[in-house]
């Protein structure tokens, strides 16, 4: 089995590299070779990898990684939301070119890999009912958002036509986001708990009430390890899901936070407004029905106590600093 | 009021411009200049036209034509259903890039044109119910269909970011359409009509329960008014629109044409069934709800019989060749 990952340096990519090392099998079948891309160079201490840096959207980088002639692509390269707001080209350049550039490699070497695609709820966009069915009409409201579902409109076609056999895993917002916060909007909903657990301040520019879906990293790598495996048979024409998550208001997470940090931690949430912020948010889906994501096999978090565990389980070996303190 | 149409040598195109020059304005605009292109030379004898001839994909071809500074942009250029289906790389260059190198030419001029893009119905794949309705999400089974959406996705991201004020009109097929066949796998909707009307043989390849909804040209030139002249701002983030048409069984044109040409024209008509259109018209929507198209001020047929009678006025000067022989 030959997999490629492209934006292997990130968050997802980063714990999905380490659980497939750590495995070393997917679906069954013995890991030959792993291909990491990603503009900063992902690191990996293992004979198997082959780390390779550079930018998926420049002339020829995608035929080099499909050189490597992967039967498994998980693409996880992308440009977050906040940042393809403010950069429109570079947005359209790596989030819609950057895909387009892979799948077409893939085409014109004849391969027909099974090909994850890192999509996003951000495709939906209001107005929102209160949970959102399957059959939802997606009509972003950010650039993102739209560069995300040309990809998944890429990734059925392709796959209609036999060229490809995508899934396109339109993630929620993955809590608790380990390390530094990133340019994406919703950076705080992960800052408000990672920070104070460990004792520092975070901030947070919304309401207490806006309630958003989640899932953990863990979860994350899960939902890319069912889409490289699953019987896509049952996808039809349609190879877009929604996975499922937790839905929870900011200040069920602050409870949540109190229940494991105590006072302490909850006192380093500083509540400053951001409009430039909760004009994003605002225009993202509160709770999904995501009932053909779980038929299909997904699984993710059944509370944000769990979501809290898994982070104090893989983040903090089990610890929690700002209780011991 | 400057107007640039692309696509002007395709039949929607041709009828757009000779409307344009006989009314001399746009929205209570004199008309000052017309700006034509397609890759087949469009004709105009007009001193207001200037026309030019090329592919919109190919490099500075856009830049080319927003140098002619258009208040209005009506970008009708495409490759059709069946063309895309069978050439992928063609498809995507024209339907995809072409667009988007249009839309990329206009924001790098700073202009903030009006711009009708011609969509279709074809964004949509099933399963479908009976009538859909105006926020059924749109899942295309075809190339073509979903490069149709992709151009949607970016109508609708440079119009929210105040870059262009787009509309796109998901258009119903457009009968009877004049001339000679195209590649377009709904030709044999228009065929069937057109032909037996002059005495010329037509094949229907598909069975005659076959529903769909059509549009005559005159609607089709109605439809590009509106949208090039309406109040953009009851679309909100939604510029595209599912425009009103008359929904109809091929057998109910069959009866619609004896009517106007009779026994003899309907015999005219040879059954021969083709797997490869049915293939493709079988993922085609049947009606549509097109509750808010009408809202939003589009007006089409209200029957088979009107559209006869439109494609009568306007192609054949009120008579009817084989009733007459
Ligand atoms: N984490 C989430 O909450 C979330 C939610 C929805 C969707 N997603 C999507 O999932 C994917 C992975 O998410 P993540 O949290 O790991 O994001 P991340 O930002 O941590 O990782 C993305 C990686 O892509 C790389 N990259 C950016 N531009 C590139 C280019 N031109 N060429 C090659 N690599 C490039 C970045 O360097 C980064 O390492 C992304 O596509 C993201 O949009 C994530
Ligand atoms: N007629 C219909 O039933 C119908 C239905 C739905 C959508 N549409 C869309 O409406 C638009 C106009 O429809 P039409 O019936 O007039 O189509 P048409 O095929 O008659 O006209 C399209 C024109 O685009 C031109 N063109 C193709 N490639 C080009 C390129 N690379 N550069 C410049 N010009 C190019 C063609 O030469 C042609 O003259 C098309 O985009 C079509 O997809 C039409």
């Amino acid at each position: 089995m030959r997999i490629l990952v492209t934006g292997a340096a990130g968050m997802i990519g980063r714990k999905l590299v380490q659980r497939l090392l750590e495995d070393e099998a997917l679906g069954g079948r013995a890991l030959e070779a792993l291909v990491l891309h990603d503009v900063v160079r992902p690191e990996a201490d293992s004979p198997m990898v082959t780390a390779l840096e550079g930018d998926l959207s420049a002339p020829g980088a995608a035929e080099a990684l499909v050189a490597h002639r992967p039967d498994v692509i998980v693409h996880l390269a992308g440009v977050v939301s906040g940042e393809a707001e403010a950069d429109f080209d570079k947005g359209y350049r790596v989030n819609l070119d950057g895909t387009r550039a892979l799948l077409d490699a893939v085409r014109q070497a004849g391969l027909h890999p099974r090909v994850v695609f890192a999509s996003s709820e951000a495709v939906f966009g209001g107005p929102f009912p209160d949970v959102i069915p399957d059959d939802f009409a997606p009509v972003p409201l950010t650039s993102y958002g739209g560069q995300k579902l040309m990809g998944e409109i890429l990734v059925n076609d392709l796959s209609r036509r036999g060229m490809i056999d995508g899934v396109s895993i339109r993630f929620p917002t993955i809590c608790v986001r380990p390390g530094k916060p990133n340019r994406a909007a919703s950076g705080f909903f992960s800052g408000i708990i990672r920070e104070p657990l460990v004792g520092l301040p975070a901030v947070l520019p919304v309401p207490r009430g806006v309630v958003h879906t989640m899932a953990s990293p863990r979860a994350a790598v899960g939902f890319v390890l069912h889409a490289a495996t699953m019987d896509t048979g049952p996808l039809g024409g349609r190879r877009a899901v929604i996975p499922p998550g937790v839905a929870v208001s900011v200040g069920e997470e602050i409870e949540a936070l109190r229940r494991v940090g105590g006072e302490r931690a909850v006192a380093l949430i500083e509540e400053r407004p951001d409009p430039a912020v909760w004009a994003i948010v605002q225009t993202w889906a509160k709770a999904f029905e995501a009932r053909r994501g779980r038929e299909l096999g997904f699984v993710a978090e059944d509370s944000f106590d769990e979501i809290l565990r898994v982070h104090i389980e893989d983040e903090l070996g089990g610890r929690v600093p700002v209780a011991e303190g």
